[in-house]
């Protein structure tokens, strides 16, 4: 199966945004073993529109647009398939009692352009959309040959009518069975994983192993094609023991979780509570945990005391801890951990002190130097990373996989 | 001056890397008031490529290419360019001796496949490549009404050439500067916000207004373009004025900065501090503000009380409070900033708690309820909120942002 992939919209020829959606596509089209041939954006213009589709439709069995589907006149992605597909719009009442429903729950009254989120080609699948008010559909030819998916152009809404509705639509539609597994690891770099892998990549027959560097971290992507999915799945788990034996302490997860949900699991399963104080992240640490439901159940608090009075006050770090060590320090880093641990009379009290940049380097702690600590029961251990990536978001989102590392470590013994 | 670009690039169409050379061209072509109609995508196939080119040429008079102008076999951007433009490739004596003083210097030898990167169109103009091996290029067609300019993919190569090589000779070739800015505003919808504005956009006449929709906000770019600097600016300036008079209320920046660098900015230019209190945001209050270099300034602390202990113990919200009214109400906003002001000695204390969801909702109070609070001297507002996105993060990023709202709005009266 070949495909296309067009964007639609005037702000990605404009260089306004990234157009992110077409990686995840192609990514995703590959997986599924269809071949992406082109991609195409066009601004919100219908008679360019048609050109691409057109064009596309002459190599192609499946096109996937994104974008233009919105409530505003710019919007003329389902005008322009309809055409090119011989189809004409009618409206989906379902869709608009939903519609009415939505702005309802949230006070706030419809406008009539909002009603236009509802028409739909005749012959089109609806792809129900639970995180947005305009729907996917999917359309095909009269001949049935041809393939037009027409998606929200938000990324988030996107992604979701992917996952959850057009996905499996399109897995029954090609051959050989595809398994992959991503293995995410910490503390080990893009380079180094290469060297140690390097006789396994190299080979690149089946199993295939690919590595991607992610930010401060380092996936590694191992696929197989088979006949049946049970051959596949077995030789990407063999190839996963083998790489497991090289470099198996680096890896926190093999079905590509976050750190943060896998540290979170942790805590959850073992019943150990945790609390947080951070200064550098400036609450970056809370929000990460906090971003996985259910963890109010061992979550208490996280203090983000960026200054030095909130230290003391807050935490019970020393004014003297402070003036000898200075706020970015192995001695401040441990009274914050044990500060919160005591305040907050949870199990594990884990906190942050660094110098995320752009300015506020010294010859000895230069921009990127962060001081860790994690205080439990009888023990305290630190931990100091100098890491500089130039970029503060960069430098700060380090940290917090360090903050998650030490708590992942300590809980795995 | 209509403009279309192509890249080049099998890696690009399996999704393995993110195409930011045409976010960059984009934007600097539009910046030379260069309209920028399509961007394609195909990989390193010489039918694929003549067919968007020979497509784009029919459109647009300028088209930039970027990849597949390397040593492999895969690399054939300047064949096929040849082709459609009517032209055959010689070796570039000069290139060559250039190539080969490059390999010298670093101790390699120049394998034979790389001599193809001296191969140029006869009529090509070269651009010289310090930062590669491969030149870039600029061929016209021999009616010299159509051009097409060959750069290198990897984007460092690309960018350089651009500036270095590329962006002088465009200058002189097109008519009109355009000039263009950003408004950002919070708190009012898209469909609202074109309802509000309908006549202007629909004028779309020049000055043009195009609407985006951001995460839980909305941003509005007004372009003109006219013979001079000077007649844009001033058509765009009278634009805003027009718009600020419809919905004034509702815009935070006219230059497309963020509205906690705004916050951030207000706060510093008045000297007034500032510290949170945290609960469904989990953090993600302080992270935001934290992310301004400088805030340390007005920035004392976020107490992100998670659990309901935790807000009694670090806020002083009361345990009548929490039992009566629930930690999501007005009641508990209001005991959180006011608890925070009082701890931290701030001069503003903000709160904010509320149910992000997925699960957690009632009748009463559904997911996405969230209540603020603001505590100032001698005054406390508060605000609700009911937004669910169905999705965790966005409704808790949205909750940020009201945070910010309730701020700006403070401080600007």
């Amino acid at each position: 199966m070949k495909a296309s992939i067009i964007s639609v919209g005037t702000e990605l020829l404009m260089g306004e945004i990234t157009n992110t959606n077409t990686v995840y596509l192609s990514q995703k089209l590959n997986d599924h073993g269809i071949d992406v041939l082109y991609h195409h954006t066009v601004g919100d213009n219908p008679r360019r529109l048609t050109r691409v589709l057109r064009e596309s439709l002459q190599d192609c069995d499946l096109i996937i647009t994104t974008g233009g589907l919105g409530p505003t006149q710019d919007d003329m992605t389902k005008e322009v398939v309809c055409e090119v597909l011989e189809d004409h719009l009618v409206m989906n009442e379902g869709w608009l009692d939903y519609l009415h429903e939505r702005y309802e729950k949230r006070g706030r009254k419809m406008t009539d352009n909002n009603r236009k989120q509802a028409l739909l080609p005749s012959r089109s699948i609806l792809l129900f959309n639970e995180v947005g008010s305009a729907p996917g559909f999917v359309l095909r030819d009269t001949e049935e040959k041809k393939t037009i998916c027409c998606l929200p152009g938000p990324p988030r809404e996107m992604k979701w009518l992917y996952e959850n509705k057009l996905s499996s639509l399109l897995a029954g539609q090609q051959a050989g069975v595809l398994c992959h597994r991503m293995l995410r690891t910490f503390g080990i770099g893009e380079s180094s994983l290469e060297t140690e892998l390097l006789d396994l990549i190299d080979a690149q027959t089946d199993p295939t192993i690919a590595t991607y560097a992610k930010e401060g971290e380092c996936a590694l992507r191992i696929a197989s094609k088979r006949e049946t999915a049970e051959e596949a799945e077995a030789a990407v788990e063999d190839m996963i023991r083998q790489v497991r034996e090289r470099i198996g302490e680096f890896i926190y997860s093999c079905d590509d979780v976050e750190l943060v949900q896998v540290v979170a699991d942790l805590l959850i399963r073992r019943g150990r509570t945790v609390s947080a104080a951070e200064s550098c992240t400036g609450g970056m640490f809370g929000a990460a945990m906090t971003d996985v439901p259910g963890i109010s159940a061992v979550f208490d608090c996280s203090l983000v005391t960026y200054s030095n009075e909130a230290k003391m006050r807050e935490l019970g770090v020393r004014a003297e801890t402070l003036e000898q060590f200075g706020a970015v320090s192995e001695e401040t880093a441990r009274e914050m951990a044990e500060g919160v641990r005591r305040v907050s009379g949870s199990d594990i009290g884990v906190s942050v002190t660094g110098i995320a940049g752009p300015d506020g380097g010294t010859d000895e702690k230069p921009v990127g130097t962060v001081w860790y600590a994690l205080a439990a029961e009888g023990t305290t251990v630190t931990r100091k990373t100098v890491w500089n990536t130039g970029n503060r978001r960069s430098n700060r989102n380090y940290a917090v996989l360090n903050m998650l590392d030490l708590i992942r470590r300590h809980l795995e013994g």
